[in-house]
């Protein structure tokens, strides 16, 4: 093997996996037009063996790489390869692909069919995409479980999908205070495999409560006789089920953990987080975030029905509108100062925008600090002061630019001086919009992403609007 | 221990610090007040218990944490907390913090203090901090690594800082595939520690070329009798040095990876990628790219000088100073059709915003489709049929709504039918603009999201106005 690089390997894979499926749909056509006596022996022959075929590549594939393909491929073919795996691999897929394409493959699934795929998966695994599957599916499938991973399941489904307990396994390997090393090892070898992303054993006292963490590094290079207690790190950082998954990955990242038990107030075990969870509840975050400051509810199948697209776009689109209506009367109010003086109404617009981009660079900046706990109460007066020192220079330098060009085209200095005016006071309004918007969303406990750019591209338009035609009217009408 | 929260911990670490600070400086003013003579003895005293009792809360800091805090504080605190650390916490904060406070703290620091703490750093650490230091400091503090450190740290320069090389670390631990799992265990019990994240060793044969991996697990519940070609994992998922960083932390995800071998062509380990870089890796796009999309160069400081926040802020506004001009000359050519028909001037900016909100949506879509390697050349044809059907679908929807509006606040039929044929139209613009704007920028190498918000604005606006008002001339005036 040696040099096989992943990421390549996995691109060549879908590569092939559409070559497959494009010969398959060439035969596919080639044999609608074929129907009945006519029908070549040789056509279906041939079809056959590249059905074969392809259902040998996709049944070989990795889950995550076969996830990864439906996620990439369009419908018809996401059909055509979802038709190809074994109902072990369709668990597995079903939980690693995006939530969006999971939606997609229960619609292309007949229930039945379903149960038997999903009885294959274990109790919060089922728990964790419970969402995507139909009540009915959802309770044949659970029926089949025993008595203790019903609990298990039902416990899962508690949780929150933004908690640690929403993310946490199940599986952990603990050992009691009281052993030495060479017995835990023992212990080991007894148990045979040990779950994914073990890089620790928990370390529990009489009353199963935990202690510490054994590193697996400190198992093989401590003398066998030493103590579990001497070979164990005493501050590992903890986690509760319904802490914040958001926070849970920060600690991640700032500690470089793989895994950490999850406890309950007692200090008792009841999971264990991942380094592998804490990395899709991060990409999942930067996902949602890019979709939700451009205005979009979640996130969408790339190939979803237009409808379906057209919906997800809605509120944010109706929130927009109701916006531009009002900036449009704020223009109204000027209609017969626009009348006797048209270059205002091709100049407003460059008001506007600027004054929108510099506000969108400002709450970028906020929301990014929001996201890494970085503004607290004692910060929002400083980042406010500092970015109003911002605003007003940046509206001294492209405020003179803009009105030097006013002047330029039009030939009047009152213009380039009320333009110039209304840039440097739409910069500050922009500034003051960009930090207390999503400030404001955060402190009522909102995603302070969320249509931030809709709310502030409404401010800056209306106030550029309404500054630059307010001053005209005043001071050159 | 138990139930310690990691983030809940830290957070009121912060808070600690900040109420140490908060008192310290309290005593600065009042020592500054009562200057001389008049200062009381009693104060005096205070203030060196609290400069004291603040050294050795710094002081017992995790690096990460004092990191965090720093990003955290504004710069006087920053300074004063800066001055607490020792040397060996200052080169493991100097790694660990953000690069834009990397670059503040080398601005409060003394050259021949930064060479002392810089020479405790390895090699690889020193060479992924280079950027920000100053070229002297630089010479001085890797002038004393011996030979063979000194190679390193000149080719770890060499990896741009996208790369799996720039990432990468230069420990690991190897095992000879001839080897058995007890002879193993025995070199790494003589060894002692591991180098932190390493979950597996890698297996090599006799021209040291990389043949598998096994997990530390795998010896452990191996039998120690067992070969270590039996206790190996073959198809481990390699790196090369120069394959995108953005790419492994891909393969990261979606193997579940926690190191990895990056081998050169010939095969030879050259280094590791760890979990805890693809992370960082991961956390660092994720930032960039909402920074871009709104038109910002680089992450910056929350608490930089005003000016230096401005310049980041440039380049894009420069660019949307000049598309807010184009736009604006647009609606200049219609300023006869503005002056007889005063309500076009109120009603164009609606018809730019929804095209912009909607044209923002689609490129959103987009750029996470880009990210995510989603669309190929067979997908954006695809992609972009769907988004012109989710356009015509809005189009008509809120096209008749805003039409409407129009109809009744103006009483006139004729611009409620413009209104609407405008707005279908401008959000056909919108669909085509927000799937070729970041297909057109990743085509070409860049990045897609690179101030790709403003480009689409600029067409949307110019193209709105164009079609409103020329629709207006034509059908109205």
């Amino acid at each position: 093997m040696a040099n096989v690089r992943s990421e390549v390997r996995l691109q060549s894979s879908v590569a092939d996996l559409r070559r497959l499926l494009a010969r398959h749909r060439l035969l596919d056509g080639l044999a609608a037009r074929q129907e009945g006596p006519k029908r070549g022996l040789l056509e279906d022959l041939q079809h056959r063996q590249n059905a074969a075929e392809l259902q040998r590549y996709v049944r070989a594939m990795h889950a995550a790489d076969v996830a990864y393909a439906l996620e990439v491929l369009p419908l018809d073919e996401r059909r055509n390869v979802w038709e190809q795996v074994t109902d072990e691999q369709a668990a597995q897929v079903f939980v690693e692909v995006d939530a969006v394409v999971r939606e997609s493959l229960v619609d292309l699934t007949a229930h039945d069919t379903l149960v038997r795929m999903l009885t294959s998966l274990d109790p919060e695994d089922l728990a964790y995409v419970s969402d995507a599957i139909p009540a009915d599916v959802l309770a044949r499938a659970s029926a089949a479980f025993a008595s203790a991973d019903r609990t298990v399941f039902e416990d899962s489904r508690l949780y929150q999908d933004d908690s640690v307990g929403f993310f946490m396994t199940r599986e952990w390997v603990a050992v009691p205070e009281t052993h030495t090393v060479e017995h835990a090892i023992r212990d080991l070898r007894v148990r045979g495999e040990l779950p994914p992303q073990t890089d620790r054993l928990f370390v529990v006292d009489a009353r199963h409560a935990l202690v510490g963490s054994v590193p697996l590094q400190a198992l093989l290079v401590q003398a066998p006789e030493a103590t579990i207690l001497e070979a164990m790190v005493r501050d590992t950082p903890t986690f509760g089920p319904l802490d914040a998954a958001a926070d849970a990955v920060k600690a991640f990242e700032r500690y470089d953990l793989v895994s950490a038990p999850v406890v309950d107030e007692r200090g008792k075990i009841v999971g264990r987080l991942t380094v592998d969870a804490a990395m899709d509840v991060m990409r999942g975050q930067a996902d949602l975030q890019a979709l939700r400051t451009a205005g979009l509810r979640e996130d969408e199948d790339l190939f979803a029905a237009p409808l379906a697209s057209a919906r997800n776009r809605w509120p944010w689109l109706g929130i927009n509108l109701v916006t531009a209506f009002i900036a449009s009367r704020v223009i109204g109010q000027f209609e017969s100062t626009i009348g006797s003086l048209a270059p205002l109404a091709a100049l407003m617009p460059i008001v506007a925008s600027i004054g929108g981009n510099t506000g969108n660079q400002t709450m970028a900046i906020v929301i990014r600090a929001l996201a890494g706990d970085r503004v607290q109460h004692a910060e929002a007066a400083r980042l406010m002061r500092k970015e109003l020192a911002v605003s007003l220079l940046n509206g001294t330098v492209w405020g003179a630019i803009v009105g030097l060009f006013a002047f330029v085209f039009y030939a009047s200095a009152g213009l380039g001086l009320v333009m110039s005016s209304a840039v440097v006071l739409n910069l500050v309004v922009a500034a003051v919009t960009g930090v207390a918007v999503p400030l404001l969303l955060h402190g009522a406990g909102r995603d302070p992403a969320q249509g931030s750019s809709v709310l502030l591209t409404f401010v800056t338009d209306a106030m550029g609007f309404f500054l630059f035609l307010g001053l005209a009217s005043v001071f050159l009408v």
